[in-house]
C-alpha cells in the first residue's frame, strides 16, 4: 500500500531549542509540529490567524511519540498529513525524520471557534473550503 | 471510588507564555507538566538531572487534552499522580485545574537510560528505589 | 550611601530554561526580568496587560550583563529598582542574586502607546498615577 | 562612507513567537540574534558547540533596541557584522530589516572559557583563526 508523501516542512536543530541533556528539549516538537502545520496552511495559499480576528483553530489535543534525539544543527523535515475530519475537529498528522531515522510522529487535533472578546470561545462546523484546500496541499 | 489527590504544583501563567490568540500557547503545557514533575521529585528529595551524569530520563511519548484555556496571570494547580511503572517505564498523569475548573489533563511517559559520550542512549532497569519514593511522595 | 533594596521577586530555574551548555539560556534572563517586572505591578495592584485593551507597555530597548551562570534547580532573586522615568519612557533596572552573589544585571526600558487595530502603535504620555504606584511598591 | 553589508539570515515569524500584545516577545529577538550569529559560524566552516566540548562561548553582555515590532508570518533579515574584538572577547553587530524597514539593532559580547566538569568557567584568549574566519565570512 501506497502511503502519500504529505507535505514536507525543513528545519533545522537551533541552540536554545537544547536542553542541559545535550538534546532538544521535548516541548519544542509540538513547535515544530505547529510549523509545519502553518507552513502548509501558507501552501494552500491561507493563513491560520490575523490579527483582531473573531475566529482560531485552538489545539483540542496533542500527542508525539519520540523515538530519537535531536541535537543541535541537526537538519530534519516534518511530514504532515491530514487525517480525519469530523463536523467540528481536524486532525493533522505528522512524522519527523532525520535522513531516512524516524525521530518521532505526532498528532494535533484543531477545532474551530468563535472568540469574541468577554466570551468564551465557541465550536463552530469547521469551514468545509479550508479543510479541502489544506488535503490538497498535503498531496 | 476515591482518587488519591497526587501531589500539586501551583503555578501563575506569565506574560511571554502566551499567544497572539491571548491564550498560553499549547505547547507550553508540556513545560507546566515537567515543572510539576520536576516539583515531586524535589519533594521525594530527589533531583531528576545532575551536570555531567551519565543517566538521564527521557521522554518516550506525551499527549496532552485541552479543556479551557489560560490567561495572563491564571494561578492554576498542576496535579500530578504516578501510573503505571513497567519494568522500563514511568508514567506520570497530569490534571491542571483553575479554581475548580479542569484546563486539561496529560500524560508524559519516561524512561531511564545511559546515555554516555558518543553512544546512542541505552534503556535501562527502572531504579526501584526511585519510583518508590515518587510513589510515596505523590499520596 | 544606601541603595534602597527594591521589590524582590524570587523564583527557581527550570529545566527547559536550560541550554546544551548546561546552564540558563541568555534569552531566559529577559523573561526572568519580566515577570519580576509584572509581579512588582501585582504587588502595586495593577495589572500590565488585559485582554482587547487599546493601550500597551511594549519595550524600546533592553540590555543584561552576565557575570556567573545559573544552572537547573538554582534558586535567585530578581530585585527590581525604577530608574528614570521620562515623559513618555520609563526605566527599570535590575540585578539578578543567587545567596549573596550577583548573577548579572539589566535594564528595561518601556513606553506607554495606544496599539488600534490596523493602525501602528502611537506614544502616549506615562500614566503618572502608573509610575507613582511602581515607585512606592518598589520601597 | 560604505558599510560592508555583513552576513545575512533570513527567518520568518513563528506563531509561537508572539505573545498577547499580537507581536513577537521581546526576549525572542536574543534568539533571532543568536541564530544569525551560529548561520555566520557555519558559513565560515565552523560549529560554535559540540557535545561534550570542555570550551564554550557564553554570552557576557548583551543588547536590544526596539524600533518596530514584528508579527506572525512576517519575513525579515538578520544582518551581522563582527565588532571590536579584544583578547579575550568579540562583539557581534547586528540590525533586523523587514523590507528596508529597520526592526531594531543589537549587540552581543562573548567570550571563549573553558569548561571543566566541577570548576568555575575560566575565560581563555580567542582563538585567532576563529576570530579571521568569521570577519571573512562577514563580507
Amino acid at each position: 500500500m501506497d502511503i502519500a508523501p504529505g507535505f514536507r516542512y525543513a528545519r533545522q536543530v537551533q541552540f536554545a531549542e537544547t536542553d542541559m541533556a545535550g538534546i532538544v528539549h521535548f516541548s519544542v516538537f509540538f513547535r515544530y509540529m505547529e510549523e509545519a502545520e502553518h507552513a502548509l496552511w501558507r501552501a494552500a495559499g491561507l493563513t491560520i490567524a490575523r490579527p483582531g480576528e473573531t475566529t482560531g483553530w485552538p489545539r483540542v489535543a496533542t500527542t508525539f511519540d519520540f523515538k530519537a534525539p535531536l541535537r543541535f544543527q541537526d537538519e530534519f523535515v516534518v511530514e504532515v498529513r491530514l487525517g480525519l475530519a469530523t463536523r467540528r475537529t481536524l486532525l493533522y498528522e505528522f512524522t519527523l525524520l532525520r535522513d531516512d531515522k524516524v525521530i518521532g510522529a505526532g498528532t494535533v487535533t484543531t477545532a474551530f471557534v468563535s472568540k469574541l472578546p468577554g466570551e468564551p470561545m465557541k465550536a463552530l462546523d469547521l469551514p468545509s473550503d479550508v479543510v479541502r484546500r489544506l488535503r490538497d496541499a498535503c498531496t
